[in-house]
């Protein structure tokens, strides 16, 4: 079983916007047992988008194409594919009627323009769009000219929107492929993710024990993150479960104090859960970080029952007057300090009468750095019962990976105190 | 000039990991007037990468790769494309030197794996890496034998982790692209970023009156984001600037007042530098967007200028001890009311003796809905000298995307205020 994976978007390789769909879609179809064995990215210009789709269904069982099935001019992917597979476009009558509903319950008019989202290539299956106007489709190319003596092919075009695209996969896309493919063998995939040790040192440790493992066809791959590296074991035929299993077991062995999580879990939701389970409660004293810490353990839904609230003091005047770190403090130590960060999360504590409170002090750059205390530089704190621990790290990176390493390792300190 | 980009790595086909290699070359490499023609991804398999790179040489004048340049057992990109291309691998001692040098700066033993890092094929220009202990290469394909007659590509071999990447592409990528590489046509590029307008009536709008300008060559693309929609204007050619500036003076004239910015600017961004601009200040009392606000506004570098700091408030005790919510608001309305929006921003600006503050209490997901306001509902207050004004709106997406939405709902709301 064979999947390519074609996005569609001048804007893309401009660089203009992040494509989120290929790991998306990625991600599903793996979780699923399916492997996407290739992604290919082209601009919204005939000959191009064309040319992609032709060697993909060359090659390819199922061929995924996003984007392009909007209402303006650049959007001519329905076009171009239903010629390349010489299928007639149609007006559907229940089509229009689904778009023009969309408007009427927004009270807004339908510009004339949206009407071309309504064709629909002959044999094609309509994907409904709830949150669009723009509907999916699914042809069956078979027999598939371009792959001759293979069997036929799926096409499945998406619409470009991410909240429009996900939805649409659950509900239509995910039942036609367990439907069309079933699965022939069984697939295990595990992530565990670590953090605080290097990918080198990880697999130093664990490469030798898992080597008997891997000659009995274990994948293990290593990917270095932004403050973290993961470790992913995968494995294939009937075994596959047991063979990933063993393989998590030597890992854990070696290395379990460095795992924080698996698969998709993020920090914060681990955080958010050890913290459920316990019944217990976080606040934040954010400088450095500017509301990281914050965003990422409110992304995680549920957050609410563990996280009353925060501060995001950028200011030296806010520092004093909302936490009640001393000025004499800051005059001695200056703001990004080891006593600072003691006093933030003291309290933070202290104000929202919490369990633990994380604080983060330091240099976020590009500018603002000292021979003593460069830009990177930053003491995080964490306060509780147990009474107040402060690190020193210097994450010399640039702003926004900075303040997502720091946020890492702000929480990690919370998580082996939560787990220790 | 043709330049395609290969993105390898396993835990990117299986969705692990987002790529955002792609979107970042692509745009440094537009910026700088040249366009990648296609972007292809492909697992750490010999064949696969092989093959990849094969058709990528039979099209493209450069070819970049990332990935696969690690000390770990899936780390082949080197091994293979040297392979590919009948060149010997040799240890280069003074890259080895260098890669001992990091580790000893680290205080760190050097792992025997990493020394792999220091195998350079034969006649490859080593790029160095400031940031890691992986270098690129670049390699001269003259004669390329898989574009016979077209005279000779080159080959482009990256680091994966994007904070060695993208200091290596700039000083030694960059400099290697504009001297082999001249460029032979002028290029302009400008894209509108608008928050407020739906895509389709955008085009509506615009389209006609840009016809003209389309048909002398101008390119015009249209691309909905979260929470807004950008307008891409594109010309080739000794007219190239002209063309595109006549065609922002028309998307001005036509829908200037939903323009917040242009190119890379990003709305949080405007908003620092309008503020720093007229010296004012901002605080921020967030409730459903949990620090969502505060972290845009920190990712600006110059930031802590304009922005003193903020509330995260999730709790309803918290909104009445940090910003002075009053108990009876809360009981009357509930927290996700224009009562308790309004009570907040103004509690922050006076807490914070801000020239502004921004509330905003909704209702993020999936759960917590009712059928009164039901999951999205947001009010969004903005205080000032000129009083309070709050916005209610329906924010039907799900949790992040809702966060993201407001955020930039929250902002527009503060920049129409400053530049009205």
């Amino acid at each position: 079983m064979t999947i390519e994976l074609i996005n569609t978007g001048s804007e893309l390789l401009l660089g203009r916007v992040l494509n989120t769909h290929q790991q998306w879609l990625c991600r599903r179809l793996s979780d699923l047992g399916y492997a996407v064995q290739r992604q290919v990215m082209v601009p919204d210009t005939a000959t191009d988008i064309q040319q992609a789709v032709r060697e993909a269904l060359g090659r390819a069982d199922l061929v995924i194409v996003t984007g392009g099935l909007g209402p303006t001019s650049d959007d001519i992917t329905r076009d171009l594919i239903a010629q390349l597979l010489g299928k007639k476009l149609h007006l559907d009558p229940a089509v229009l009627a689904v778009i023009q509903q969309f408007f009427a319950d927004r009270k807004r008019p339908m510009p004339a323009n949206n009407e071309v989202q309504a064709m629909v290539p002959e044999g094609a299956t309509v994907l409904p769009n709830p949150f669009g106007t723009a509907p999916g489709l699914a042809i069956p190319v078979d027999p598939n000219p371009y792959r001759a003596g293979a069997g036929g092919s799926w096409l499945i075009m998406l619409p470009g929107p991410p909240r429009e695209l996900r939805p649409m996969f659950e509900a239509a896309v995910k039942p036609l492929v367990l439907r069309e493919f079933p699965l022939e063998s069984a697939f295990a995939c595990r992530t565990l993710r670590t953090s605080g040790v290097g990918e080198s040192a990880l697999q130093e440790r664990v490469a030798p024990p898992l080597a008997a493992l891997v000659a009995a066809g274990l994948e293990v791959g290593y990917c270095a993150r932004v403050g973290q590296v993961d470790v992913r074991l995968i494995a294939r035929g009937p075994t596959a479960a047991g063979v990933v299993g063993q393989a998590e077991a030597v890992v854990q062995r070696l290395l379990g104090e460095f795992v924080y999580g698996y698969d998709d879990d993020g920090m914060a939701g681990v955080i958010v859960q050890l913290l459920t389970a316990r019944k217990m409660t976080l606040a934040l004293a954010e400088s450095c970080t500017g509301g990281g810490i914050a965003n990422q353990i409110t992304n995680v839904s549920g957050a609410s029952a563990v996280f009353p609230g925060g501060f995001v003091t950028y200011s030296n005047e806010f520092k004093q007057a909302s936490l009640g770190v001393r000025a004499e403090t800051l005059a001695a130590h200056g703001a990004v300090s080891e006593a600072v960060a003691r006093e933030m999360a003291e309290g933070a504590r202290a104000r929202l009468g919490t369990d633990f409170a994380i604080a983060v002090t330091g240099i976020a750059g590009p500018t603002g750095g000292t021979p003593g205390k460069p830009v990177g530089t930053v003491f995080m704190a964490l306060a509780g019962a147990f009474g107040t621990e402060v690190q020193h790290k210097l994450n010399a990176y640039e702003r926004e990976a900075f303040k997502q390493v720091t946020t890492q390792q702000a929480l990690e300190m919370l998580r082996r105190r939560l787990v220790g």
